[in-house]
């Protein structure tokens, strides 16, 4: 055991998996390990213990352990560590753990030496003696029903490399292996009516060595130097997961499955510590592809709930991924066959200037002030085959939570015959590849805590009077106000985005009301990328994504209600929905004014152009949690002002203004500019 | 006449507008002078120029002048300072110019020595001789049936101030006198039936001598230094306001009403300068208030046309309002009496670090290649009364251009009597405080040459196929695409935006084909905050606010429509509505294929809480251009990367990666943090 006790919300350490997996191996012999994993403290035991560390008895740390067994059994169970005893095992049936990097590596080898996969490269034009320049991204399946959940499979996705250091994803190939990751075979091809050969043109590279020969890059970019010679100002305390920053305080937890989870996050309000967010993740994702020719309509990876963003996660370089003064953290998770993996710097901390926090000028007198703001960010960044998703959480001094999401990396490309139309199902983006339409669903699962557990969702419209214009009560017809929907239960809470009324949700603490507005105190969700699920109603993938039906679902909390996707995602049916769907159940269920979890889908819809190839520059979804009547006033009045002068200083000429701009800040340009004629 | 050229572009220099000034006071004698201001080129002509400046003529420069003579009579004329010789001069009837500062400044001395003010305050519970402790914003009476459009007039919000350092918007007084301009007199007051007195609650304050009482700011914010020790990556050339960054280049303007204005934007796409947009900038603002009680509904300021954001700017001060290395320009502009007025640092541009550009890791081979991103910020801060709008526009190096406005200052507020209900019209954001609900209404004007002259403005909307789940044409439901419709005339130009299918505008040059994707080159507006006017079809805000009746607008491009609220907006009763409605017409006017503008409303609903008070936390808005099918690929790889290394270098242990990092970046923190028990 380690010499010191891990937070309870501490993601396990290597010492504990190794552990878990320890006692795991000994009951049940050689197995391939899916998750090692904490299970977070239950909820009621945990609350009792941070109110009062002192007397209440410390949460035990507890290993979620799911593995495939001989003969592609699945189990899942439970380690307590402090036992250290197994608590729970059983078997799983008719359901197929999370995919892991292991199988995902061996799909590519087989492909390469299969003789239906060999036979079928040799149709698009790749000779057999160039299976080595074969490549294949081994996706999750989705749900193929001729072959259903119980055989392990995943689909890959074929490309071809003339040289090892070509982009791949210029040179795909029409046809779609199916792997047996149990048997490790190929089990079927899927070989599309219309033949469409490789395409050879010439390579569209983004790496240096292509720049060089082209040219070399850009000169006149000159170096921006961010520096913090009096070090950061936030600090990390306990075990080193909880940071404390501009009156915010929370701890950094970290997960296969999510990546970066946030708990118990709380704002100091003039020595009053109050309650935000208990927890606070992205809980899954879903990345629907528009085009219906078969096998296409398989594209819908949930990155999460399929793969993991923690076990996809980068390990993050100082000066490329994050400039200035960082912190990092890094990560353990189990290999599959039972060892520890660390990925060093999984995640980034670090702080930014952002710009004015607040000004004001009296046109009258010139008193004036200024105030620069500062944001926190941590930061994760995974990738999941061909696409990179950057997670930054910022956090703002005046109270507001950022989650802001840039995607980049590669599109997922097929390849056209020469003439083909995309039927608008996807955009040729460079000759003979085509880039299907996709969307990015997020689901934000959010179990607030605002000013304690009790809270309820309202949901609130912009929206005009109704009485005409002309009208006693609105006659010049400027009346507007902001209509509040109460969302009693979980039926009631599936609402979607209506951009008409810029539409918002607020999470309020009834019981708690603003001294000064009478209002409850409440954090407003302001997310205005909401594009709604584009797969139909019945689709395949409405049946499975059943958090992306809606912008806002509102559930009861329950301690293991984690995944809106299901527990088990690859290869799921959608028949029935699991996870969300099934906690909303005959929506009778109360949801207001209680402990309550909202999951919140955003994201956005890609029709992709030639801009976004071979390399996508970044494109940025974000959304805000603000604080809404849960300050009694603006909260950053003591945030140290760069200038600020009172009317009687401006009388006095300035005499007790306080001046304290940014010195390093210099003049760009001389006087050099103009051009005398 | 100075020394060098100005480019036709440029802003009247201080020269010039003495030089037109002085013309108009020989030939009209003493008047007041509104604007004096250049007269943009004549595109015809001023196309013909840029396209061969050695050989057609210089366009001259004209100087656009609106005085107010004697007896309140209103003249616009043009005078040509190449004559020099007034080429234009008409009386214009029933009109107001735009109000100036001077005009402001004036109302509140007169407000403390009114008799029927005096009285008014009195009853509120301000004694005579306190009348030096009240204040007022001057503000355009927006409309008033009751006095037209031929009497200047303004009104008066009026507020208290204990002392000369307090924030007036916390004692609000409940009158509201109405200022005659002309004759320089208070004509009326407008007296609430139930009247509020004044509400001395405790100061709540947000300079620093009164956060210094409170106990002084927080201490754990370290610096951020940001500097470019080799120098900036822009530069400015020609008369020193073209600018040339990252393969942009554009001319940066400003006028008295509109501030920035960008013209002949181009980028150097692999060396050929490609025209983008011909010129750009915000056109017009109005900010509706929701509470239907009599005087409020004349709370809608047209910031723009009513006082100028070139008027209200501020005077940036560097390390306050920027950071890091900047170049400022000035600003001149006319006095009322016929002086000119210079605004020190009036636009501040500079670069900052922007996060990943793109990012790929191959999970297969840990190939890898990180770009770090640069932005250019071209910004000025406008004050309007209470409010401030920091107006940001961004370039980024992908060709994205992003108009980004920061909303502070601080809310317009009313007073409350004890007890009252804000009836949902507005927010109690402190005791006896009302900030009344109010929308944040902005006009982008694009004159669009992308790729030349004649663009086609496209409306998008991502859409679900008709076919049904289980059809051929759609078996799994999965399949969508972007829906096009091409606005022909100015009648279908007028549309709204649509959340639920993520609607975007695409205005493209249906001439210039993308030779990879085969579509039209194109610029996407990616707009998400779009909220639509809240006061009523036939309200007094929506028949003077023409433009903000819908997302979009498209009319056919023509000289001096530049202004969609009218030329002269205080006082316009909005029988008829000038400027865009005027400029639709019947709808008949064809806008496909030729030169076009578009007219983009967006902005904010706010809805004010306790956080915004005494000063609000800067609220961001922003929106995207987006080069779409315009770039024939990823036109940013050759910005150096921070790291990049091929699979075959991995292979080769690292030999011949590039390794760029930013070795200024550090580690934060030792591993000092974690607590051994």
């Amino acid at each position: 055991m380690p010499a010191y006790l891990p937070h309870p919300f501490d993601p396990l350490t290597s010492v504990e998996i190794e552990l878990a997996i320890a006692i795991v191996k000994r009951a049940h012999g050689e197995v391939n390990f899916h998750v090692v994993s904490l299970q977070e403290p239950r909820k009621a035991q945990m609350t009792a213990w941070l109110a009062d560390s002192q007397n209440v008895p410390r949460p035990d740390r507890v290993a979620e352990v799911v593995v495939i067994a001989a003969g592609g059994k699945v189990y899942e169970g439970l380690v307590d560590l402090s036992g250290p005893k197994i608590t729970k095992w059983i078997q799983v049936h008719g359901a197929q753990p999370i995919i892991t990097i292991e199988e995902l590596s061996a799909v590519e080898h087989a492909c390469r030496v299969d003789p239906t996969v060999i036979e079928q490269c040799g149709i698009s034009g790749v000779p057999a003696d160039e299976m080595h320049k074969v490549y294949c991204d081994p996706w999750t399946i989705g749900y193929d029903e001729r072959f259903g959940s119980n055989v392990r499979l995943q689909q890959a996705l074929m490309y071809y490399r003339p040289d090892v250091d070509n982009c791949q994803y210029q040179y795909p190939l029409d046809f779609c292996p199916i792997w047996n990751a149990t048997e490790k075979k190929i089990i079927a091809i899927d070989v599309p009516k219309i033949r469409r050969p490789l395409r050879m043109n010439p390579p569209l590279e983004y790496h240096h060595l292509a720049v060089e020969k082209q040219g070399g890059y850009r000169t006149d970019l000159k170096p921006i130097n961010i520096t913090q010679p009096e070090g950061v100002s936030f600090k990390m305390s306990g075990t080193g997961r909880e940071i404390e920053w501009q009156n915010w305080k929370f701890h950094i937890g970290f997960n296969y499955r999510e990546g970066l989870v946030f708990n118990n996050i709380t704002f100091n309000d003039k020595g009053n510590v109050r309650p935000i967010f208990y927890r606070m993740s992205l809980a899954e994702m879903v990345v629907p592809y528009g085009n219906p020719e078969h096998p296409h309509q398989r594209k819908h990876a949930f990155d999460l709930g399929e793969y993991g963003a923690g076990y996809l996660t980068n390990s993050l370089a100082l000066g490329c991924d994050c400039k200035g003064s960082i912190h990092y953290l890094d990560a353990f998770m189990p290999t599959q066959a039972g060892g520890v993996r660390k990925v060093k710097n999984a995640i980034c901390i670090h702080e930014e200037d952002d710009g004015i926090l607040f000004k004001h000028t009296d046109f009258r007198d010139d008193s004036t002030i200024v105030t620069r703001a500062r944001k926190l960010i941590v930061q994760q960044i995974f990738t999941a085959a061909n696409y990179e998703y950057a997670v930054q959480w910022v956090f703002h001094q005046d109270g507001t939570i950022q989650p802001d999401i840039k995607l980049t990396g590669i599109l997922n490309t097929y390849v056209m015959h020469e003439g083909e139309d995309t039927h608008g199902w996807g955009t040729e983006v460079s000759k003979g590849v085509n880039a299907h339409n996709h969307q990015h669903l997020f689901c934000l699962r959010i179990n607030p805590n605002i000013d304690g557990q009790n809270n309820t969702v309202n949901m609130v419209d912009a929206m005009a009077s109704d009485a005409p214009v002309g009208s006693p009560e609105n006659f010049y017809g400027n009346a507007f106000y902001a209509k509040r929907t109460r969302l009693e239960t979980t039926a009631q809470s599936m609402t979607d985005y209506n951009g008409a009324t810029s539409r918002t949700w607020d999470m309020c603490n009834e019981s708690v009301i603003n001294s000064q507005s009478g209002k409850p105190v409440s954090y407003k969700i302001v997310s205005r990328e909401v594009p709604g699920l584009l797969p139909k109603e019945g689709s395949l993938v409405w049946k499975r994504a059943g958090f992306a039906r809606h912008a806002v679902h509102v559930t009861k909390y329950a301690d293991d209600q984690l995944w809106p996707a299901g527990d088990h995602v690859p290869q799921t049916s959608g028949a029935p929905s699991h996870g969300l769907p099934e906690w909303i159940g005959d929506g009778t269920e109360s949801i207001a004014n209680t402990d309550i979890v909202l999951w919140h889908t955003f994201g956005i819809t890609h029709f992709p152009a030639p801009e976004d190839f071979p390399v996508m520059p970044a494109e940025p979804i974000t959304l805000l949690l603000r604080p809404r009547h849960f300050f009694t006033c603006n909260p950053v009045m003591d945030v140290p002002a760069s200038y600020s002068i009172t009317p009687s200083q401006v009388a006095a000429k300035g005499k007790g203004a306080r001046d304290a701009a940014d010195k390093v800040s210099e003049l760009a340009l001389g006087g050099c500019c103009r051009t005398k004629l």
